[in-house]
């Protein structure tokens, strides 16, 4: 495994790994690598030639008074992890040489954006079409590699690579969970040990709802059983939504439909929490 | 010459062109293509194996009630002249390809975006931003040539190549102008006979301005001095911007310094026009 820094090594090595002919498989990362992000690398291991996996704790998507500064950094366990893996390039660049003084240039996805967690970190979603634009212009992958369980980024990215005409195939991956379902998160480091049991609760809400949907229940009357079981753990402090929405548009769904995105995201103590599932009617 | 329609079409055949180590120059037009353009053109056959024009009219950077519209279109003309040049693909794209149902995704250069014309033309450089990063991304040449009539233009798109890491050399080369002085432009079509003999006073304002910078006339009196010759012209109806600029920031320039950007836009009839100088005094 090769670490690069600078942006623009990085660029020629794909460059010449692209005129050899070879595909490039990219894991983009804020590290403190998890199950998740390990499953990602797997995928992209078997569909490509070559496999980049990148580390950046990105400040543009954080909202003022998140957690940016103490979002969790592992660089030495995560070097391990991915020397376990045998990735072939780690690239590993400072704030500084991606955002260098005077930068001023952003990608905003509207409409998406503004959706579920965009109505609660404003921002964060220019900053994550911003970085991703910019690590696709220094990688350009062949296919890039994303978790399911930040299901709008996810959409946003799609929407981006279609509209700006980047040739990038983009691979969404199965959310990998703990054993008691609660989604596998960089951001689980936070939960004291009550605050981790009360956590898995997110999981139980969307199982429901699941349940629900399938026996042809309403979209209004699931997102109502959904809320109550969320209401009924006491260390859940704040629920900035929770229910039945639509899987392309992220609007709320209140008519029965055949797919369906059932979200969350809460706050158990200081540490906000998102999950979802997609569920399929046949 | 062959003419492309679809942007998936024209970025397979760059993606060959690259994959067989051919440089690809690139020249992004509006069409109605005048000795300007040509010579951006010349300068791309010279500098690289395969050439690329495209011709794109595109509405995103028109601000409501701009020229969208009745922009001169003339393609008949354009491809001859192209063919006549023996460039090697026209891409020619239509409104519905590059701007699908549903298309939601724009490139923002800030700070730079709000001077000068930015002032008067709300929009018009994130289109400007986000049309040229949609068609970098299908053609992915290796230079790409722009004029230098359009110089906040070009400042806006190095600014966006840096920021967003695109792997592309960007060319600004000189303007090509009229006997009289006159910048070439596609929108000198929608002069009058009268105001077409008006319009030589930019040129002349420009002149002036560069003369007493290199007197050492301070740049506050340079401008004053401008101003009162354009403003002797009877058909200038609209002096939106005129005087001595900062070429970096675009910021209006009080105190001597080595550099500067004279630069002016008004409207003569109804017709828009831009022109501008870079004084470097040694």
């Amino acid at each position: 495994m090769e670490i690069i820094r600078i942006p623009r090594i990085m660029r020629e090595i794909t460059k010449d790994l692209r005129a050899k002919g070879k595909s490039i498989g990219f894991v983009p990362t804020m590290g403190a690598l998890h199950e998740g992000h390990l499953s990602l690398i797997k995928r992209a291991k078997q569909e490509n030639d070559t496999t980049v996996v990148s580390i950046f704790v990105n400040p543009t998507q954080f909202a003022p008074g998140e957690d940016y500064e103490k979002y969790p950094r592992d660089i030495e366990s995560d070097k391990e992890k991915l020397q376990k893996m045998e990735i072939d390039y780690l690239f590993l660049p400072d704030v500084e040489s991606l955002y260098p003084q005077g930068y001023s240039t952003y990608v905003t996805v509207e409409g998406l954006s503004d959706k579920l967690c965009g109505k609660f970190r404003p921002g964060h979603f220019r900053g994550v079409a911003t970085i991703v634009c910019k690590l696709f212009n220094i990688v350009r992958p062949s296919r890039a590699y994303f978790g399911q369980k930040d299901y709008q980024q996810s959409l946003i990215i799609k929407r981006m690579i279609d509209d700006l005409n980047f040739d990038i195939e983009i691979i969404v991956c199965p959310t990998i969970r703990e054993n008691d379902g609660l989604a596998m998160s960089s951001r689980n480091l936070y939960l004291n040990e009550e605050e981790r049991k009360a956590a898995s609760v997110i999981y139980k809400a969307l199982q429901e709802g699941e349940k629900l949907l399938k026996q042809g229940i309403n979209p209004s009357d699931v997102t109502l059983e959904m809320l109550k079981i969320l209401k009924k753990e006491p260390l859940v402090r704040e629920i900035q939504y929770a229910g039945v929405f639509d899987p392309l548009t992220l609007e709320e769904v209140k008519e029965k439909q055949k797919r369906y995105l059932l979200a969350i995201a809460l706050k158990i103590g200081d540490t906000r929490l998102i999950d979802n599932f997609i569920v399929e009617l046949n």
